[in-house]
């Protein structure tokens, strides 16, 4: 079997994308088990590869070139966009252009994927100013995944050594969270999760649910019954349709040391009820993954960081990280 | 200076209150920078120190005694309120009867605080089946306090070494959050928490305080703007009064290490906010205390246990270091 193209995004030129590509194209680790292709600006790449002292890529595709032999390809590659006009561009600052630019690549990332050229997407970040100033309003990259590949359902999901967990609602308001819940909505997260995470994991896993209110109601001494209207029905389908399942967990004792042992991974309702642990506990380790799309996608956990950009001080493990789970998702 | 003087509940009879209470007792640490008072059944502790191995208690007051002497008490001592018929009584089997003692013990505990007899106050867990059996309906202990003690402003603050927090809203469901908001309370806890944890560590503590929304609203972006209605007006006030403080953080970051690094004080607006951070990095540590008392009140960390209720398996370092905070609160 050769080992799985994965299309890398450089992100915004301004951040610290382009040198953690130049760092993933020469770590031995990730190439053994997949060949990246960075899709971005091959010039880019070389200029700060002069700046940060990091190797220069080797294999420098055009479009014409990927759209003939991309099957054929099994060395790390940057595939070379161009579409960036580098005449005013400053390291560190982003503007309109080096966000439309950053979209590109992710575009032609999803272009890449729907056409089968490649097994998985991995993305560098994005920054949201800069996406906003070019007119593009997706709130982040899983949204424009989710669109763009016309997922029916999908859901985000971040994989740490610590623990998994999955999103049934991510960025909307505190007040919001209530009416987007729905027994539908959480089931199909817990199944994206389930089928997923037994693909990583090679086995069966133990998923856990939280609840919405303090002790999960207690009840019916805490909130409005909500655990009993939404999460303990799509429960109960899980458990029917053979998941291996607990909850409503209370959520302030569903990530105690204890617990994250005999759990695989964890269903929650709301951003901060999975991203408080995750981060307190498994900050800098995170890959955010999109389960439910035609290939698997995964991400980087942290931001563009133009206060370091370019200054070779980036560290480019998640990326890693990033990559390595989206061969083992693609296998 | 003589040492102060710490009111110790004994908690539900039938749970682990009775050998944790033996336990601390023998405390040499402890014994040497306060003087800890049982409040509860100088019999059932006798049998407890039978059945458990651990020592008997030494010293034994009576109420008589207590209410004359208790000036004078410099070594550890368990102030017998009798008040419980033991002939049907199971160690690990709470009833109405064992719900009724715990709360007599609290009770008893809040007058001597009130009567200045003790200096502080800390209390081993009930049982929140046991007190409903009883007919006591109080969410726990921090309701009792404030309520008994007529407190004006209290609040819910956890202490451990990895992190301090206080509490905004407690046992309220999630929907019901929001409407309890106000910049006033806010500002209550803010004040409360700042004093609390100076005197604690013995320097001007640096708080933060979370915002409501992911991202704290992401200036507008989700949310309903709660963080510039209530947060932002309250975190302006206490710097008026000469408060180092920072916020509304994103509440997914706030916790990361190198943030608790920088961070003497959480204020946090709903439940699960702090406790979900505080149980996954600091379980068993952490010391439960309402601030805004006539006296300091601390508490344990964990429920009454029956499971393994007398059997000489209780940890009872929770209690030690509620007692030492208390101490180090009321000097």
């Amino acid at each position: 079997m050769s080992k799985p193209l994965i299309a890398v995004t450089m992100g915004d030129p301004a951040g610290v994308g382009p040198e953690i590509c130049l760092q993933l194209l020469a770590n031995e680790e990730v190439c053994a088990i997949a060949t990246p292709v960075i899709f971005g600006d091959a010039r880019l790449l070389a200029r700060c590869a002069r700046q940060t002292g990091l190797p220069a890529p080797k294999r420098i595709l055009s479009e014409i070139e990927w759209a003939e032999k991309c099957g054929q390809i099994d060395e790390p590659a940057v595939l070379d966009l161009f579409g960036f006009d580098a005449a005013d561009f400053e390291p560190g600052k982003v503007s309109a252009k080096t966000g439309a630019a950053g979209f590109r690549y992710v575009e032609k990332s999803i272009e890449a994927a729907l056409a089968k050229q490649v097994a998985a997407v991995a993305t560098a970040p994005l920054n949201k100013e800069a996406l906003h100033a070019a007119g593009i309003t997706y709130p982040g990259h899983t949204e424009m995944f989710a669109e763009k590949m016309a997922a029916k359902r999908s859901c985000m999901t971040f994989f740490s050594p610590e623990m998994v967990c999955s999103l049934v609602t991510v960025h909307i308001g505190y007040q919001d969270v209530v009416p987007a819940l729905t027994k539908e909505r959480i089931l199909d997260v817990i199944e994206l999760t389930a089928e997923s995470v037994q693909r990583v994991k090679g086995k069966r896993p133990r998923i856990a649910v939280c609840g919405l209110n303090p002790h999960a109601g207690e009840h019916g001494l805490f909130g409005r019954g909500e655990e009993e209207r939404f999460v303990v029905p799509a429960i109960e389908a899980a458990k029917a349709k053979g998941i291996t399942i607990e909850g409503p967990l209370p959520p302030d004792t569903a990530f105690i040391p204890a617990r994250r042992r005999a759990v695989d991974a964890y269903v929650c309702l709301y951003h901060d009820q999975a991203l408080i642990p995750l981060k307190a506990l498994a900050f800098d380790t995170a890959v955010n993954t999109t389960l439910g799309l035609p290939v698997p996608r995964t991400s980087v956990d942290h931001g563009t960081a133009c206060d370091i950009a370019w200054q070779g001080k980036a560290n480019g493990s998640s990326l890693v990280e990033a990559v390595k789970l989206a061969a083992k998702m693609a296998s």
